[in-house]
């Protein structure tokens, strides 16, 4: 199985699957298309809380704001599964939650991706026009059809043991060499039973997802979310349609949310914002 | 073949597919993700409409404004087809017609989710923050990905005559017990030849869809729709681009629609709206 | 493998998928379903640049505004590949570059679309409602469901030398009776060194898609574009966040963007806009 992630929206994924078809009959499960445009921060944290729901599989995923640039294209393994995309920190937070997952190992290879060819990136069918105007056989723009899809399929078909033995891929022996995304963590200070976070990303329903751990709400009915206070419920359903609560999301994170309405509007926060919680 | 259907958007519809991955090798297709959030008569329409087009298969519905409360969560067996989802009548019109379109049988199963650990619920692969904030193993707000898909995954597996074997599953006897979306019929008046039905959804391209069978439109030139006569036609292009008009729509109800244009808009309507037609 | 490709947004396209599973296991791939309403210039543009990446597939494509009138329904040959689509042009570009990417050789067949029953448009589930206001056993709206879907998975279940013995499918002998949507190519102007073109279409990340081909950016260091000068760069991040760029687009052509913004709302730009680029 390989899933895909991108925030690339429509139709460009398509190319990809088309690429990735040529080269493998792997099935194919997206993620999302829709992450943040280049929001490498953003989804990283869903990566990190989706894909370790999934069995062994490979991971593409294309948040790439750099792409062209010199920024390293790079597959990392992480216990049984792989993921394939650039070196920009998007793949770091999922890929420790996946090795942690499974047996524990991290291990990383950078991809040639300046070579003319090599069984990694190899393609066979390219339309005419494309063809003529990719300088070593892909484009400066859309490394996810050209690089990491087909690396993505030729690294699916190899047992993980011997991606050391593909070519076009080369071992990078320091991982710390590698761009980390630390996705921010939350201060608890114990004396004054306050935990001060920030809000890590806002999901489609409007729910502001923070980084302050769900044990924090334990045996409480209420706090204070940034002054002002709110109960805290197991379920949406606990308050009123259109008001607020606090509730242990489904990541095990604090969400601050609106029943039937949008948090973020309510809360007025953002990703990034900071978020005290009081008793 | 597991079909899914959600009001969640993006990317929460991935974390499910991982966990029925982690289960089950079975085909996933996905009907929508984008049904209005907690909308269940709107989903329940959809449902009872696409369903039937597929051959026997296990569909996945979290449509579910209730999720955590004590809401049931259910399967519905309907012929050869089996239905997962909250008992809050999202999955009935779609099981009557599944049961229709084959034996006309329908049996019901709640799902035991209080329970710590059963097979129908079992997922090997959770991510640690997660695990750490699940009250029995499983979220308050999630029920999709820790629940119903698990719930989907296994019953998929599993032959259909065989559900009531199912550890975590408890057959329902009085199938009245659940509860019921019935979606409203129109009232065709024969001695006055008018029908008075409601608009049941809109469409993505602005289509009125009515609870009016297609039938009453045969063999009318025109008909006055909420006091305004608009011609009847087959297609869509038998009226100028940018006119009304009254049609059969795919579903095999009457329709008001606009060529090239959206038929909500000119005809000022949304879903629950009265529509009267006359001759 | 099938890929489907439409205008219809959510959740028609599930109506379909559903159609075809009645009548193969084929893997399924979806291209995209949001390509601009009854845009057939757009579309063929898409599928012409994402198709010929597919291994040997069958496609099917619904954009068809003219839904239910009399265009023709119709299945292209194009070497390896099978599309099943309506008549006004969408599928041309497409067939002629997959058939360039294979053996060249391309062949049609007209749907017939009138009789009751054949192999190519038997399904064998449709529910009640829909199936006593079909004439002819389909409808007049949605052709995706009841003749493309089921065409493209009969169509998919026969080898391609085979297709002129398909009950429901006649040979059309003259190609050139086919409606051939022809992507407008720009003019190079060999003494004035300008080239002289148009916007195609405009992605979703706001890049605006000309039909310059892009060896005409070959050694320049910048452009004028409609009497504007703008830097060339290889990549987005080649000019700071917010600038302007022209650039080789990954379909080989010229492309207006902005690094991390909208190229089309800082050039003015929209599909069908004249592009003029000098020294």
């Amino acid at each position: 199985m390989i899933t895909l992630s991108s925030d690339f929206g429509s139709p460009y994924p398509a190319a990809m699957k088309g690429v990735i078809s040529q080269k493998t009959d792997a099935r194919l499960v997206d993620v999302s298309h829709d992450f943040p445009r280049g929001d490498v921060r953003t989804a990283a944290f869903w990566l990190r809380e989706i894909l370790p729901y999934y069995p062994p599989a490979s991971h593409l995923v294309v948040v790439d704001p750099g792409v062209g640039t010199d920024r390293r294209a790079v597959v990392v393994r992480a216990g049984e599964h792989a993921l394939v995309g650039p070196d920009n920190g998007v793949l770091f937070p999922a890929a420790r939650a996946l090795a942690a997952s499974t047996d524990g190992s991290l291990e990383a290879f950078e991809i040639d991706d300046s070579a003319t060819e090599t069984d990694l990136l190899e393609i066979s069918h390219v339309p005419e026009t494309a063809a003529e105007n990719r300088p070593n056989g892909r484009s400066t723009t859309f490394h996810g059809r050209d690089v990491f899809a087909p690396a993505a399929a030729a690294v699916h078909e190899t047992p993980l043991d011997q991606l050391g033995s593909l070519e076009g891929l080369s071992p990078i022996g320091a991982l710390d060499s590698l761009v980390e995304e630390t996705l921010p963590t939350a201060a608890l200070e114990a004396d004054s039973d306050r935990a001060r976070g920030e809000v890590l990303v806002v999901d489609d329903f409007g729910n502001v997802i923070t980084n302050v751990p769900g044990t924090f709400l334990a045996d409480r009915e209420s706090v204070v979310a940034n002054g002002s206070r709110v109960p805290v419920g197991a379920t949406f359903a606990s308050v009123p349609v259109g008001e607020r609560l606090a509730t242990v999301g489904s990541h095990g994170y604090v969400e601050l949310d609106v029943n039937d309405g949008r948090g973020d509007e309510a809360f007025s926060l953002e990703p990034g914002d900071e978020v005290v919680l009081e008793p």
